[in-house]
């Protein structure tokens, strides 16, 4: 191919193989301009300035509930106007044309995403296990997202590293771990947290399994968890080979935490059968209603039988950095993995989930493997900083620039005071719910997730299934009118409601008027359907 | 609890396990405080207004060539210092104290970070699989992280649904599948898409592998993948209790394809001793040196022996929108399954990889699994839209608006272009090595990645050894200068020298500044080192 740019040297065809490709000089000299319009700093400029504007006024709304939690429209619907927008440029949208200037297309597409989406920072979205984030943690991100800061090696992205191993440092501190004793990474979400502590726990369990397999001889190996544990970590034993029957539920008490005597008899039992143990896996909290188990006895009752305990707290664990409530994780320190997720309550955006091992000699034996290429025998001290060693992701985002943000600007204090006041709702809610007749807790709450039902007079005799039907269709009519954003539950197998007040601008009266808006939406839904 | 906000109903003690915990209404009521400003809107303009100049103007200097490519420091000095300004607010920078303005702060902060990172928009980074993005597509994904935008549900980021879903529409019928026939998916990364795409090929070749391990009778299973293939290849293989060894590598011919003939005596080979087969890994292209299988006759091979063929097209997907280069992936639409990362030649940020399933019917076979919770019986439907059935990740980021954001405003011409214009870039830079007496080009490059060496005379009559580490440390030096960021190589065990031209902004011009950088460094460390 010819040079299509000015100023170059000729080229010798000093080979024979060498092939002179078609060139298309003009061709290409229209694309290079194409790119470096699309590359000017000023069009980033602009369009930055437009979009904090923007974000701002979208933040402004949610804040004061305008508009709806959720603007329901079908999926279908969604991605027919998605791939419109895709196929002609996003032309379509309020009246603007191809030929509008750059900028102002990027502003009506950025409205048009916001006014799409789901608003957390409505007090009303009190949902699943995903906050309301602090908004500048977004931006903090977007400075790794512009310049693409990623790890894998260091030197792709220095502060990305330092950022995450500075984090690393100060949540095993913060667990009670000795620095320099323990090790850590951040990985994309709780469910891929869990498996990297699995796959370690099981590398370090069953020998040469990573090179030879899961063994074809002898009894087969079992994972024991806490019954109502997360369901990432029943798929990690089928991703990992173990099956997903290689679960053993270890039973909870009636609080829903998992009971140590029991642990100890599988435990018993699995060794009287000669079956490998790869883990136990103890929650704090479990994902159903936030129960955090007794991690103290846990860990005693591993300690014994020599089993790896791995704790998914990848919700509670930012109740160690209260001090009013991290009494709930006494014995964390004592776990040999721990998963803890930043985008739940340390409430920045998703997916910022760290991995944490007591033990810093175990940072490698996730992937007991190495890519040459990636690594530089030039420096081999170097790759105790090289994210791929310890990640299943090659290529990683620094994703965790909006926790090292907002923890430096604000300090790590904001976080007990969201921990602080969301728990302390999370009890305001239960209270509310007791004292209502109409009513009914499922549990006694220990953080900021709260599970019940809604029983109007009309249905104190209906079965359980009606019952159950009617919590799921109520829910089902409240999101979609976009008054609240709650989740569907079930317990026993009939159907509940469920909140996780992960807003720290939500108040009580905002609890005060879910239920109204509840009771509003449920006598509407009885007159339709339930006394049909 | 009693309730520290004021309008609240009194509570009524209805159920005699109620706890009343100690209350604390002054404290809460200032973290409170606290938690109002740090989400207050007008910080959020502030703060955005004030990211928007910063990074514009990083931008342009990067753009320019101003300051270095890569600010090396030492990893254990940054990590010091990024804990530090954890610890007390980011105080120490630039002057500040922690009684300074957030926004102040925000912005010392943000210019830090800035500094401290990989410049990928200096045309003189060409280094790993990882572009200099478009800039606007981090401000698409900003929008997604300020507002956090998340998927597993639908109902939690409508819009992140429909803009991943219209893209995997896009993705697929550019391949040249028919609409509705093919399915997708979007989550982190290539490796983790590697390993999503080769689990589904596990379960659906393994029978009830998913629920009852790998099967501890029969011959065990192989995967066979292309010798060069991505180390993501090999560990999916750990990962999924197959275990390394099960990989095998089928030969490559002399430009380091996959050669068929190869893969279908192994395939034979297999079949005769009774050993199940996963998959066929081929690429498209591979990492080494970016060579394209022939991907047409190794889907023959594989539809003759009946095994799922996966082809990890994570750079070279995007060559299927240039009418100049989609040649190289003729045969891609006959895979089973396909991985494209648009982080890679689509030129949006980290994290976006896409897995493609010719056949829809495939899309839930990753993960054999419910999460009762998550998914609402009150609108069944919905689950179809419901991403956490089909990605390890529950919580998912919206990690595809960068994508759709830049395709609609510019259009799928500019990705074109860009693959147009790198792929140009290596060709030339081929030439230019291969008209240079002390330069040797490795192979005659398909797309835009070269790997070389750097020869000069001094080292005519070094051992293979030498030739090798002098590579390696040349590029060590010359990366630590910050003039150009290039990465390592080895070929047949010897160091060498290895450039992705993965920043559409660079010149002809640019390469020859690099021969002549590395030619200079090249004396300088033969003065000092190889001559001694």
């Amino acid at each position: 191919m010819r040079p299509e740019v000015e100023n170059e040297a000729p080229v010798t065809a000093k080979r024979k193989h060498l092939i002179i490709m078609a060139s298309h000089p003009d061709d290409l000299a229209a694309a290079r301009t194409r790119i470096v319009s699309a590359y000017d700093p000023c069009l980033l400029e602009q369009a930055g300035h437009r979009l904090a504007a923007l974000l701002a006024n979208h933040l402004a709304k949610a804040e004061r509930s305008e508009g709806a939690v959720l603007p329901w429209t079908d999926p279908q619907d969604a991605i027919r106007r998605a791939a419109a927008l895709l196929q002609n440029r996003g032309a379509q949208i309020q009246g603007e044309s191809e030929s509008a200037p750059v900028t102002e297309r990027f502003a009506a597409l950025a409205q048009l995403m916001l006014d799409q989406g789901l608003n957390l920072h409505d007090p009303r979205y009190i949902g699943h296990q995903v906050p309301a984030p602090v908004p500048l943690a977004g931006l903090f991100d977007a400075i790794g997202s512009v310049t693409n800061q990623v790890m894998a090696v260091y030197e792709m992205g220095p502060w990305a590293t330092a950022a995450e191993q500075a984090l690393v440092g100060e949540l095993g501190t913060a667990i009670g771990w000795e620095p320099g004793s323990f090790a850590g990474l951040v990985t994309h979400g709780g469910s891929l947290a869990n498996l990297t502590a699995l796959l370690t726990a099981r590398n370090v369990a069953l020998g040469n399994v990573w090179e030879s397999g899961v063994s074809r001889q002898g009894p087969p190996p079992a994972l024991l968890a806490h019954a109502d544990a997360h369901y990432s970590v029943a798929r990690s034993a089928g991703i990992l080979g173990l099956g997903s029957r290689s679960i053993v539920r270890v039973g909870l008490d009636e609080r829903g935490r998992m009971d140590p005597a029991q642990l100890d008899d599988e435990l018993a039992n699995l060794r009287g059968h000669g079956q490998p143990v790869v883990a136990v896996v103890a929650c704090a909290c479990a994902t159903p209603t936030g129960a955090f188990d007794p991690l103290e006895d846990i860990a005693e009752v591993c300690r014994r039988h020599a089993v790896w305990l791995h704790v998914d707290a990848a919700h509670g664990g930012a109740a160690v950095l209260s001090p009013r409530h991290r009494h709930l994780l006494t014995g964390l320190e004592k776990a040999d993995s721990v998963v803890w997720d930043a985008h739940k309550m340390l409430f920045v955006p998703s997916l910022c989930a760290f991995v944490l091992y007591r033990d810093r000699r175990h940072r490698f034996e996730a992937f007991r493997q190495d890519a040459p290429y990636l690594f530089d025998p030039a420096a081999p001290g170097l790759a105790e900083y090289d994210s791929g060693m310890k990640t299943v992701e090659c290529t990683k985002r620094a994703a965790a620039f909006g926790l090292w943000g907002v923890w430096s600007l604000f300090g790590r204090e904001l976080f007990a005071d969201m921990v602080d006041v969301t728990f302390a709702l999370g009890r305001t809610f239960y209270e509310k719910l007791s004292a209502a007749d109409d009513f009914e807790p499922l549990h006694e709450p220990q953080c900021n997730i709260v599970a019940f039902r809604h029983l109007p007079d009309e249905l104190r005799r209906a079965s359980a299934e009606q019952i159950g039907a009617f919590q799921l269709e109520l829910r089902r009519r409240l999101i979609e009118s976009g008054e609240f954003y709650i989740v569907p539950f079930k317990k026993d197998g009939v159907g509940a409601l469920r909140v996780t007040i992960i807003n720290p601008l939500t108040t009580p009266s905002h609890l005060d008027d879910l239920m109204s808006a509840l009771r509003r939406q449920g006598r509407a839904l009885l007159r339709e359907k339930f006394q049909a």
